[in-house]
């Protein structure tokens, strides 16, 4: 049997190298001295990639297209922005460098995420958890009548993959009309799909509409002005995908305009918002600091992720997640 | 065909009325002049009783009983207390008066309330919502790993009436280990019911606590020292029963000592609570102002729901939410 070099290029903690280690064995985990840090930013080139037939973690592009070795390369993250590029598909795909992400490391926690986002805006839990009112005066019947159950009522979601087929499945008790958009319809979604066409009739019904969009030159503020103002007024918008899909300007805009609802974000455009910025001072706008993914036993769960494909790899079965 | 008087004794507003009149006819609606105001409230005797054959709102036990006429009272809360004594119930089971509630109208909401409670506390809200941190800071790592998916988690629900039965539906995609106490199990819930006898051992296990008892004699401080002691270290508390099935002073304790993990309450004793009470400095303790069964249109679903069980009246065929 081959033994395989896999570089591990990220900061998982010592816990996660152990069982990363000890997961592969007979193979090798080798570390450079300086990982990277996170999807977000970049490492330099590492030498060591030239004696690594696998990488996981969060290289720097250079140092996947100069590595001469790597068959494999796993990210640890649902985002993959940098290598999301005609160019990089075109070098993997010559190479036969195959790429996977963690998207199901992620999936359930970013669905869990925005759910409790809904929950918390149908049930006006900001407002609530700072009223100490006695029933029956006004602001108690505001509170108890602004209360919006979630059954029957319209979401939009701007992307359909992991994320949202959970957020789907959590979504089913409460009967909603879920509508998808994606770039194209694949047909097998098993729910509504609209593509660009047919986005503004959708958005004029919608209660909800849920970016789950991830950052490439399409997406770039695809919440924009126009898109706002097709939306039904009150509607309620929530972002988990990334900041730069929206246009943050026309977001504040109209929260100020009260023509929307709310907006619940977990991802802005940069992070943290600086100081003053305009969606700071935006009324019903409820800001968490990119912490959808993130859950107990994360690093774990991303080491768990990368074995079972480490094994599938072996065994030349079909990864898990795989994006190229 | 007889004419019926139906006496509507709460303050749900002219909508409601006129929505409640145009939905009887030929039958009459009757007012009081000064209608009950809440379920927590009372209202003095209105002679306008001893005229109506039917009762639908709020009003006071001397009222009903005194009444010779009255042949069915439905009642616009889920809860009942005053009228939970083996006194009325043997004078209405003497007299035939049969006693509806309006669970069926609260069901919907309070699950979703009680359910956005535990999301709100799986992903961290009260602390993220309050944070601009950037990403790899300690204060971000700690809102990032102390996310807590509900994923096959263990909850001990108390109590299992109609808001138990959606929480469950709600749950559904968790595949949590569900477990709910009864004073007796009837056998045909359909999830694991536990008596008096399980409760220490499934509270030892339990990572969820959630309290739906109603106030009756059985019930006060039902949540005491002794059960809080009993619960896992770490486990979460929630109360959309009633205030009183807790021993606040316990609880305030078990939160400063830090061996719970957190309590949300949507009900207090009394409500709201006095400014300088211990639950309100207690650290990690969440409360809204006793809204979880409030909805937009909650008025309508009343009346609505009374109209539903009239027309069974009428009919001579069962009614819904019966209690007695």
């Amino acid at each position: 049997m081959d033994t395989f070099k896999i570089i591990f290029d990220t900061q998982l903690g010592d816990e996660a190298l152990q069982l990363l280690q000890s997961g592969v064995v007979p193979h090798q985990v080798i570390v450079p001295d300086q990982p990277a840090v996170s999807v977000l930013a970049r490492s330099a080139h590492h030498p060591m990639y030239e004696e690594a037939d696998i990488a996981f973690g969060q290289p720097e592009v250079d140092s996947v297209l100069r590595s001469q070795r790597l068959r494999w390369l796993q990210l640890t993250s649902a985002g993959y922005t940098r290598f999301d590029t005609p160019e990089f598909r075109a070098a993997a795909k010559s190479r036969g460098l195959v790429v996977t992400n963690s998207s199901m490391v992620y999936a359930a926690p970013c669905a869990d995420h925005v759910f409790s986002f809904m929950l918390a805006q149908a049930r006006g839990l900001p407002a609530a958890l700072q009223s100490r009112c006695a029933s029956g005066t006004d602001e108690w019947n505001h509170l108890r009548y602004t209360c919006l159950p979630l059954s029957r009522q319209k979401v939009v979601l701007l992307g359909y993959g992991a994320i949202a087929v959970r957020l789907v499945e959590l979504l089913q008790p409460f009967k909603m009309e879920i509508t998808a958009y994606r770039r194209r319809a694949r047909g097998d979604e098993g729910i509504n799909i609209i593509t660009r066409d047919g986005l503004p009739a959708a958005l004029a019904e919608a209660d909800h509409v849920v970016d789950i969009l991830p950052d490439n030159a399409d997406s770039r503020h695809f919440v924009s002005t126009a898109f706002l103002a097709a939306m039904k007024p009150g509607a309620v918008f929530y972002n988990i995908g990334r900041g730069t899909t929206v246009d943050q300007a026309a977001l504040a805009e109209a929260l100020h305009g009260g023509r929307l609802g709310a907006a619940w974000l977990d991802v802005t455009e940069p992070e943290p918002l600086p100081a003053d910025h305009p969606l700071l001072r935006a009324p019903r706008c409820f800001i968490t600091p990119h912490i959808a993914g993130g859950h107990r036993d994360e690093r774990a769960s991303l080491v768990r992720h990368f074995l079972e494909n480490f094994r599938r790899f072996l065994d030349g079965s079909p990864l898990q997640d795989r994006i190229m």
